[in-house]
Order: structure tokens, then C-alpha cells, then sequence
């Protein structure tokens, strides 16, 4: 910049605010495609698979279905992809496709208290719009509801008025029940590296295994995920909140909402585990009278109730409208695909966090055979050849991408595994799984690849971790000492059979009746040493059964 | 579960689809508060720190005027914080008071290609949301544009309809210019870490050095940033964007919304570098007439264009209307506030990322001194007391958030250090300064902490961080050499200053003329030494700045 430059005008207000604009939520999501999961080449790929795969299976669930999906991906040209995406969900009544595929912030789940893949009524719009940005391209829906009428639908989205742009409709007739969505994509990559399509719908096979899901890829090949569970899924059925944790801005919502007469009722209809004795109970505790209208709550009143909440005792939130994927599926899962030497799996009981939103933690720690995460490339020193992974999901949904800020990878680092056993954590054979369950996943973006820093999620996920790492140290341990009981036999029975024609020769015994009683006498010694070794365990065990919690 | 439970009853789309519902874009942040930077009660605060800071110093820019701010937090009880922000900018005109300050997705910026640290229209409102969803409390902004009215409003969001519901609203007469926004804030925390307010402001400071700010702390402190130029920054002007990195949809956007009656003069007047000579060279690549109305262009015409544009030659984008902090003053700063033994600044000339969006890239690069990040507790093994410290910056905006997903750290530590004789990054005094410059700056979430994965972006901080390591190196070398020189030195001499008397006594000469030639001796050999090592640095320099990019 040069010094003699014209001095700087200064400008009134009136003149910059003749700028002043709004603009639509899918002016703001074109804008910012990196918020919904759209930068990189594979991975605005992945984000179409996931997007669609987790509408699917959570319409096939709501509906009460057996999911079947479908996706295939052909390639066209450079960077230039062709996706199909097809289910035996329930499909959606016509007069709803362009909304629920061209307008964001539209659709039957944001508001509802039901433990769903989807939460925000952004992710298909957004595939819709990431298609037409790439391509100028609409994408063709094809939806049956059951009635033997299939409606096929070509449409753009309308970026100005976030509302859809109807390029086609028809409808024949035809046997089927379900969604097809099909669609050009550009700017995108196809690979099977460990954030690619496959591996999306591979671990979204693990996590829901009642589900088959056929992949067609690029080259032709078919992959058929079958389901190793068929028993339908049971739907998401409604959470009350619960009063734990509960935000003063929240109670107040609840109440602007209800029907109910008193704020007695009211809470006690809107929340879980607040019984009329408990009504009683807070009643002592506040100022006012709970016969009050809830909807005339004041924020001083609501305040008070969210803090004798804090200070009352109530149940845990019920596991009911929780749904895990299962300790059982997960061991399944865990074994069929990482052959480990051990395997453990945690599931705790249901939590609160902020909000009184209810979540429960799923882990499972699987150690050996094809656990951990292979290195391709040089062998590390000390031989080491995989480095722990760690496989995430939210909802039985798999996170792949932004680990990094993620709370779930936070957790699994916040654990000093050294405790356990395990000296180098980053560069063992071991694959930690985590699946978080709610009602709402506090992601830290529309992209949904990474969730908040909620405490308590954070520290039930370390309990949970905890309680699996000394679990495999004890496996661990055991291990060890298998390897030095052989190694000491070995040395033992050597030095046995160089001793028994010795002392035959100086006793004038029988060689063969002295080697077998000096093995006697070492496999007896070791007996004893490892039944000793055993109660010591059995007394680790039940000190940790007593240890609660581990400070940081 | 138990076996014999009911089977699932299927439901069909009707039912599933009678809760279809929209909802605004402030009930979608309300609910994922995270993704605006709400989430941990001192990051909560920071937040709002920052959205308040970043709205000032873009106000004061625009109108030419040199800012001066004040930002003081005041603790009201637990978790319980009262904040109070104060500009001398141009002040807002009250009808555009409560859109700015309570409807998401409005404002002044989204649309216009200017440099400026907001750009979504979000951030404010984002405030007042977050107060009233913690306290159900209206903020105040107090405004004069310089009529002498100074206009008080009152206000809250009404979530539902992303509009703000005015509690109170007057005006009285008053000599003052600016804005000034007071509000209440609960479940926040302040203290004094590397990610709280003060530390936001004190970076802010530094890459906002014609900026004076002032602080107030909850104990009431006052800190006073002082500025350290007082050139009034160039206000921000419309940058056009750039032909290459076009996007087909971008294109065909830009012409939507011409006045330009034909593609040719389309072309040469919405973006930068294309020329009527270009235009006619573009006439020879493309297979339609470029007299056509731009209005009309089709998908296949646009991709022919951007297809032609990445094609040819265009010069690099200008630097006008990229404000970068600039290398003196950058020096400034990082030699007041870090006083290192070493460091260097680079600035790098400006590029263009996907969408044609052009960018600049500042770094410094700070050894030893009060460069790192002190660790704190244990010192370690070697005795590292410091650890590399990467200060992020986006249009000089700090960012203290969400730094391992952000592409700036990804780029630092994308560097081989080890090849710029940083043997331990990771553990060294190292201070690493980026500031990305942009009219547009990809950031992975509303929350606007963490830049996306741009490719052009990554290796342009990465060419400029290997300029600023080889740099580093030659003065890392000779300081090692001059530490060796030294040593060399110190034994030489000691040698010459036993040797002196025995050769006195051998020679019959006089042992302080011995010395003195020994002394000058040792120093012509350690002189011609050092010339030849410089020599061999020159060659060393010459043979890097032809190196052009290192492979990873």
C-alpha cells in the first residue's frame, strides 16, 4: 500500500444497510455445502450413501419393516457419478416427496422425542441440492406407498424459496412397496479406503444387522450384506424427557405446548419418572403453587423447579424407546469380522444428559487376530503392524469422518490405557467400538460426523471403556502367565529329563520311574502356583467390582 | 427383550407421514445450539466474545472508521454472567435493529463478495438466542448513527417464526456514534485460559492492530489493547470471482442474476482476469455463440465454458480487496508478544480455490523466546519446557476452537519439520502463525472455528510454512554452527594456552608472541571455516528457491 492513498471515506449506516437481505436455509447450505458433509471428493460421496441409507432404514423401522436396501453406484466419467438408492420401506404419500426432498428443515423428526438416524429434516434436500449443484441435473424419486401406484417424480430445488421445483411427475401402476431415489452426481470420487461407500454400509451392516443391504459397485461387482437377525426391529417409540438436567428454556417450551390444567400435571404428564408423589415432593420445595396454568410459568418459577429437580432422586430414564444394537449382535458382529483373541463387549444402563435428554453407551473392545487398523507400509519397530481403531456410531449410524473433534474419539483417548495393560494404546492390535444411542445426538454439524463434548456422555463412555479395559487386562494378564507357566514347564522338564538317568545311576532306580515321578512333581508345583494366581485374581476382581470410578 | 413379546405391527406411510412438520432455522440452532459454538460453559462464553468482536470490527471497517471497542463481563453468580460490547462504529438504523439482531439468516454480508470476518448472518442473532435460552432474558443494543437519536431496544427471538419480538423500544438524544449490545448469559464460565475471552481479544489485538480494545474482567480488570497503527484499514471491496476453480452452478447463477446481454460481456464484467481478449480466445474453445443471452445459457453451454476456463491461462487474482494483516505488522506483533531468538514472516500471493474464490496466506514462524505453548506440571525427558503453538486466524478473526478437524493445523503438521532441523515438532518453542485471507472462507460449521479441506488452501500454507522452515533452517544451522565455532574455540585456545610455555621453553622465544600467533592461527582457520560454510549456505538458498514444492 502506498502512503499517499486518498484517505479513507467514512460511510453512514443508512448506506451499508442498503445491502440487507435475507436469504433461504438452502441459500445458506449451497453456500456452505461443507456443512452438511459436502467437501472432499469421497467423502460428498459417502455423505449421498449416508444420507439416503439412514432415511431408508429408519422409515423401514418406523414402518415396522425388515429393511432391504439397495444402492448402486456407477461411474459415467471423471468425477462423474451415477447413484441408486432403493428400499422396501413404507414409501411417502405423493403430495409429501417434494417437500421431503427439497425442502430442508422439513420432515416428521425434528420434533419428536424418538431415537432416529435422522433429526434435522436437512440430509436428502441436501442430497437433492448437492446433485443439482454438481450436475444441473433433478433427481428422479420413485415412491409407492402399497396402493399399486408408483409416483416417479424428477425435481431441482428451488435455492431461493427452499421449496422444490417439479421438472416431472407421473404415476403407473405397478407391485411394489417402497422408495427409489436416483441421481447424477460430479466432483465426487469413488475408493475403497476406509471412508468410502463400502465401508459406510459395511459397519451400517454391523450396527443393524436385521438389515440386508445389497452394494452394486462401480465396477460392477455385487456385495450382499445378509442380516444375521430377523426379527423386526421394534420402532421408536416416544421418550418423555427427564427431569435431570432439564434447561429452564426447555420447561418452559413444554409447558407453552401442553394441554394440561397445572403444572403439577403438566410435569407429570410430560416427563418421565415424575410420579404425583414426586409432584408432592417438589411442592415442598417451591414458592408457588404447582396448581398453577403451566402456560403462565414465569422464567423465575420454571427456574425453581429445574432447580429442586436437581436436588431430588428420581429413577433412572427406563431403557424403553432406547434402542441398542445388543451385547449379543455386537459380539456376533465383533467376531465374524475381527477374529479376535478376545473380545468384550459393555453395554451401561441409560443415562441423562443436559437437556434431560436419555442416551445409553454401547462398547466393545476386541483385542488380536484382525482388530486394530492395519499400517500399510513400513513395519514399525518392535514388529507392530496395526494401530488401535476406532470405530464410531451414533444410533447405529457410523461416523467416519471428523473423528478428531469428535467427543466419542476424545473419550476413548481421555482412557489411560496403560492401566490396563496396554503400553502403547495408538500402536496395539485393538478395535474399540462405540455406539452412542439418544433420542438427540448433540452433533457438533448439520453434517452429523462428530458429536459435542456433553459431559456425561463423555464419562459414560470412559465407565464403560474402563469397565472393558480391565476386563482384557485380566485376559491379558492370564495370557502372560499361560506363556511363562509353558516357558517354566519347559525349563523344568528339561532339566528333569538331564536329572533322571543321573539320579538313576546314584539311587540304582529306574530311569522312566524317576522322570515320571519328577514330572509329577513339576506339573503338581505349577498346579498349585496357578490355582494361587487364580484366587488372586478372583480378589482383583471383586476389588474392581468396588471400584466405582476412576479419577482423571 | 423377551421372545414372546408382540410382533411388530407394520404402519403405514399416511400414518408415518401426519407428522410432517417445518420448522425456522432459529428452532433448528436453538436445538443444535453446538453448531453455533454453544457447547462447554467457557466456549459458550467465548462465543459470544467472538460474534459481538467480529460484528463490531466489520461495522467499523466498512465505514472507514478506526475502531475502538470495549467488551466487559461481569459475573451476576453461579454460572451466571452479565456482558456488555460497545463500538464507536457506524451504528445500525433501528429499523434494521431487530433483524439483525434476532432473524438467522439476515444481514448485510451473505451475498456480497467481500472480504469481511462475518459472513453468514447468523452470529448475532445467535447470541440472542443463546442469552434468552439460558436466562429468558431480552438483550438490550443501544444504536446512533450519528443523528443524535440514540435508539434502546429490547428484544427476544420468537423461535418459530426467526423474527424478533420486541419487549421495549425508545429513543432519547445523545451525542455518540456506535452500538452498544447488553445481555445475560447462564451455564457460562470465564476464566483466564487459552480459550477464553481475553485471550480471544488479545489475538484479536494482534491481528487487528489499528483496533483499540478494551477489557473488562469479571474482576473487574481493565486491560487495554492499544493499537499499534492508526491507519484506518481499507474498507472491504467487491472482489469479482475468478475463472479458474469455476464451478458449472456458480456460473450459471452469476448469470441469472446479470444485466449483461451477452455471455462475452457477462463474462468480462462478473469476473476478475477475463479480458475481451480472453473472451475471444474462449470463442475458439467453445461450441456455441458467446452473443447468446447469458440469461439463457444451458448446463451443457456453462460446463463448456468453466470446462474452456480451466483450460487457459488468466492471471492470478489481484489483491485488491484482500486485506491481509500485513508482514510488518504481523513482525510486530509476534516480536512484542513472543520476543523469539528467530522468526520470519511469508506472505504468499493470492489464489483462487474451488468456486473461483480467491484466498491469501500469511505465516510466521517464531522460535525460542516466549514462542510455544508452555507446558505446564512435568518437565520433560530432554528438558522441552515448551510445546509448538499453531495460532490460527481467519480474515484476522482468531480461532480457538476445534483446531484438530480445521485444515490449518491439518497443513502445519502436513509439514516434514525434520527436513527444516525441527527434530521434534511437536516438543519444540515453535510458534506457528496462519491467517487465511478470503472473501470466503470454508469453514466446516456455523460455528465457524475450523476451515474445511480445500486443497488449494492446504498446499498454499503448506508452501508458504516450507519457505518460512527453510529460513528457520539456515538459521538454525548457523546457530549450531556458531555454538560449534564457539566450543572449537574455547578447546583451540585452551590448547594454545598450554602450549605457549612448552614451545617458549623448546623455541627460546617469548611465550606471549607464541600465544598471539597461535591465537591468530586458531582464528584464521576457524574464519575460513565459516566462509566456506556461508558459501555453502548461498548454494544451499540458491538450490531451494528453485525447488518448488516438496512431494508428501
Amino acid at each position: 500500500m502506498a502512503d499517499d492513498e486518498a484517505p479513507v471515506k467514512e460511510k453512514h449506516a443508512e448506506e451499508l444497510f442498503k445491502e440487507f437481505r435475507e436469504v433461504s436455509v438452502t441459500e445458506f447450505f449451497r453456500k456452505n455445502r461443507a456443512h452438511l458433509g459436502y467437501s472432499g471428493q469421497l467423502r460428498s460421496l459417502t455423505t449421498v450413501v449416508h444420507e439416503l441409507v439412514t432415511n431408508s432404514l429408519d422409515a423401514c423401522e418406523e414402518a415396522g419393516i425388515l429393511p432391504e436396501l439397495q444402492f448402486e453406484i456407477r461411474q459415467l466419467g471423471q468425477e462423474h457419478y451415477k447413484f441408486k438408492a432403493r428400499d422396501n420401506g413404507p414409501g411417502i404419500p405423493v403430495k409429501h416427496i417434494p417437500k421431503v426432498f427439497a425442502t430442508m428443515l422439513a420432515g416428521t423428526k425434528f420434533h419428536r422425542h424418538v431415537q432416529l438416524r435422522g433429526q434435522q429434516g436437512i440430509g436428502v434436500s441436501g442430497v437433492t441440492l448437492f446433485s443439482q449443484m454438481t450436475t444441473g441435473q433433478p433427481i428422479t424419486v420413485r415412491s409407492c406407498t402399497g396402493d399399486n401406484k408408483v409416483h416417479e417424480v424428477k425435481l431441482l430445488v428451488d435455492v431461493t424459496k427452499n421449496s422444490a421445483e417439479m421438472v416431472e411427475s407421473k404415476e403407473y401402476s405397478g407391485y411394489w412397496r417402497g422408495t427409489e431415489v436416483e441421481g447424477e452426481l460430479k466432483g465426487v470420487a469413488y475408493n475403497t479406503s476406509e471412508r468410502g461407500p463400502y465401508e459406510y454400509l459395511r459397519r451400517t451392516a454391523i450396527a443393524n444387522p436385521f438389515a440386508e443391504i445389497t452394494f452394486i459397485d462401480p465396477e460392477g461387482r455385487k456385495t450382499v450384506f445378509k442380516r444375521t437377525s430377523t426379527k423386526v426391529p421394534k420402532p421408536p417409540t416416544e421418550m418423555k424427557p427427564h427431569p435431570k438436567g432439564l434447561a429452564v428454556d426447555d420447561l418452559l417450551n413444554y409447558a407453552k405446548g401442553t394441554d394440561a390444567r397445572h403444572v403439577g400435571s403438566f410435569l407429570s404428564t410430560t416427563f418421565a419418572r415424575v410420579s404425583s408423589a414426586k409432584a408432592n415432593e417438589l411442592q415442598k420445595l417451591v414458592t408457588f403453587d404447582l396448581n398453577k396454568n403451566p402456560r403462565k410459568l414465569t422464567w423465575a418459577e420454571a427456574e425453581e423447579i429445574v432447580k429442586a429437580f436437581d436436588k431430588m432422586d428420581f429413577m433412572a430414564p427406563s431403557s424403553e424407546g432406547l434402542r441398542p444394537i445388543g451385547e449379543e449382535q455386537i459380539k456376533k458382529a465383533v467376531l465374524s469380522i475381527l477374529k479376535p483373541e478376545f473380545e468384550v463387549v459393555i453395554a451401561r444402563s441409560p443415562k441423562v444428559f443436559s437437556g434431560g435428554v436419555p442416551f445409553q453407551i454401547e462398547v466393545a473392545l476386541a483385542y488380536g487376530g484382525n482388530a486394530g487398523r492395519p499400517v500399510s507400509g513400513d513395519i514399525q519397530e518392535g514388529g507392530a503392524i496395526s494401530k488401535a481403531e476406532i470405530m464410531r456410531f451414533a444410533n447405529s449410524t457410523p461416523l467416519l469422518f471428523d473423528a478428531s473433534g469428535c467427543a466419542l474419539t476424545k473419550s476413548v483417548n481421555s482412557v489411560d490405557w496403560k492401566r490396563y495393560g496396554v503400553k502403547d494404546f495408538e500402536n496395539s492390535p485393538m478395535t474399540i467400538f462405540v455406539n452412542l444411542i439418544s433420542m438427540y445426538v448433540p452433533y457438533t454439524s448439520a453434517g452429523k460426523q462428530s458429536v459435542a463434548e456433553e459431559e456425561e456422555i463423555i464419562k459414560e463412555i470412559k465407565m464403560a471403556l474402563m469397565d472393558a479395559g480391565r476386563k482384557f487386562q485380566i485376559y491379558h494378564s492370564r495370557m502372560r502367565r499361560e506363556f511363562e507357566k509353558e516357558a517354566k514347564m519347559n525349563t523344568l522338564m528339561k532339566y528333569s529329563t538331564e536329572l533322571a538317568p543321573a539320579l538313576s545311576k546314584l539311587t540304582d532306580k529306574d530311569e522312566k520311574k524317576i522322570l515320571k515321578d519328577l514330572t509329577h512333581l513339576v506339573k503338581e508345583k505349577l498346579r498349585i502356583e496357578a490355582l494361587e494366581e487364580e484366587l488372586e485374581d478372583e480378589t482383583e476382581e471383586a476389588a474392581d467390582t468396588t471400584f466405582k470410578e476412576e479419577k482423571e
